[in-house]
């Protein structure tokens, strides 16, 4: 079998892997297709190396077919087709006590802090799989990790119908924030600078402001008739967005912080304290997120198809984290990894 | 009768004022206490001159008795002893129409934005009267306002019994937080670098750290099996306690914003994403929270006799002004504006 392993400085070899053999909660999966997420970029351009360690086999968003189980393993099949939430958590610390393991405090994220789904045969424990109906293909399958962290999001804002959000930033989560936006009866603008991610979102039918070309804060009034976003989802990363949060945001807003802020940005503090501001951290998934982005995509609400920018086998997996780099409209990149 | 106005520049001047019959919505009080609030302060250092306008009689920490009510006034007699929350909302905004007048988005604050307290009798709406039980006295009526902004931030935090809550700054807002947590159940810390104002906690009960002697993480870590607060309220508006508040804050932990951050100081955006942490922000009070703080100091369950530091006849408001500038430690200095 083979296995795709990041040796560092945008480098992978692609070697011989070690089929594991499943313990009694584990299952042996046969991989399907894995995307490339943003959090695999930054690990392909070295800013992760402390954390991953290489040589290291990553990826994380994926699909799969049981091969193998374990002998504890209840309520799976050889062959079903699942796909896992790459969560490893600890069970006792008080996070997990509290009912929230998504966010413990020993928390291992499979394909960072430990071997990912770049190969031809994953090993994982049961507890980790979702099941994937019969209408949802491998591809497809492949986005469910994503659109499970929109489904977290949108959880997290309290996001109902009838309500009007922005989405600042329009890369493949933003996007996916919007259509889950959409799918429970939620009015939604996406905010990006990038003018094709902008007519991808128009073809799905939402509405968009390039805030280089047009005021986001005017764009918004107007639209809301004076009042702001109920809820606004910081999905961009950058410093001009979390300016804009705050002003585009209503009374009693609630803002949704989905993107990674490492450097400590100025915070409009004092809106928070005059129109009685919400800011919400957002933090991967629950288990029910996985099972309703399953359920949104076998009841055809989302789409996932259209996201598909291209698919690499596992032996050209260097070119497609290129190909991203190069391409930063794309959506998202399949690498195919079944033998 | 006596009316004392903002002159600028940390001057008072006490004139012959102008009594104001009441309009057939509105009451006419005989003014009681009147307590000197951190604002108030902030407009005797001149800082609000183009908000306040001087020459201006401000003052809104207050308690009175009804001595002329206008026609349409229902609910309300004569002689009633009252407390009155200064808010003048407009009915019709996007934040008054969702039932948030508190935040209405042209508010006027009574006492500020329109003449105040600080006189022998004051002309307001019915609308912004709560009754005083008998036995609450018109001078812990006067503390009935500040403990209101107290009961405020509790909801808003969404406080309840079993939680640890980190208070950060012990003046008065602070401890009356503290006092309200603890009401609903709640463990209480404060984190304060006055000794005086520690002292005072403690009396009630409320265990203390000073930040400068101690670290303020690892005392909460240690207070909460390093788990962390399950809440925090940021009441100091020091740029120190931005940098603790996502630290000392739990997985999950909500940070209550009541203190004003004018200058957008740099936050941790990382916690609130790591952590899936929550900043809430606090203004005011709500008529339901008027109503909590009543009944809190009603039924014993907080006491407000030990806040008054000092009570000055309206004659001498100038040096109480400037008593509470040389005791930062002294809680609440009151105004007798009875004639």
């Amino acid at each position: 079998m083979l296995a795709a392993q990041y040796v560092g400085n945008k480098g992978f070899q692609v070697v011989e892997g070690q089929m594991v053999a499943p313990a009694a909660d584990e299952v042996r999966l046969q991989v399907g297709f894995v995307g490339i997420c943003g959090t695999d970029m930054h690990i392909y351009h070295g800013v992760m190396d402390q954390r991953v360690a290489p040589p290291q086999i990553i990826g994380h968003e994926m699909s799969g077919t049981i091969v193998e189980m374990g002998a504890n393993v209840k309520g799976f099949a050889i062959g079903d087709r699942v796909v896992v939430r790459p969560l490893d958590y600890c069970g006792e610390c008080p996070a997990c006590a509290a009912g929230h393991s998504h966010v413990c405090h020993k928390l291992k994220f499979m394909g960072i802090d430990s071997p990912g789904a770049f190969q031809n045969s994953w090993t994982v424990k049961a507890r980790t799989l979702h099941k994937l109906p019969e209408n949802i293909d491998l591809k497809q399958g492949a986005l469910i990790e994503p659109l499970s962290v929109a489904v977290h999001d949108i959880s997290r804002a309290r996001l109902t119908a009838g309500e009007k959000a922005v989405v600042i930033g329009g890369g493949p989560i933003g996007q996916l924030v919007a259509l889950v936006a959409k799918s429970v009866g939620a009015e939604v603008m996406i905010s990006e600078v990038n003018q094709v991610r902008n007519e991808f979102a128009q073809k799905n039918g939402i509405k968009t402001v390039n805030p280089l070309e047009q005021d986001l804060d005017a764009a918004v009034k107007e639209w809301t008739n004076g009042k702001g976003a109920d809820v606004v989802f910081e999905v961009s990363g950058v410093k001009a967005a979390i300016e804009a949060m705050t002003k585009i945001a209503s009374v009693r807003g609630r803002i949704c912080m989905v993107a990674i802020h490492s450097q400590k940005p100025e915070v409009d503090l004092f809106q928070f304290f005059w129109k009685e501001l919400e800011l919400v951290g957002a933090r991967v998934y629950e288990a029910a997120d996985f099972d309703m982005a399953i359920e949104l995509v076998a009841s055809g609400k989302v789409k996932l198809e259209p996201f598909i920018s291209s698919v690499s086998s596992l032996n050209n997996i260097g070119s497609a984290f290129a190909s991203m780099d190069n391409n930063p409209a794309g959506m998202k990149a399949l690498v195919s990894c079944a033998e």
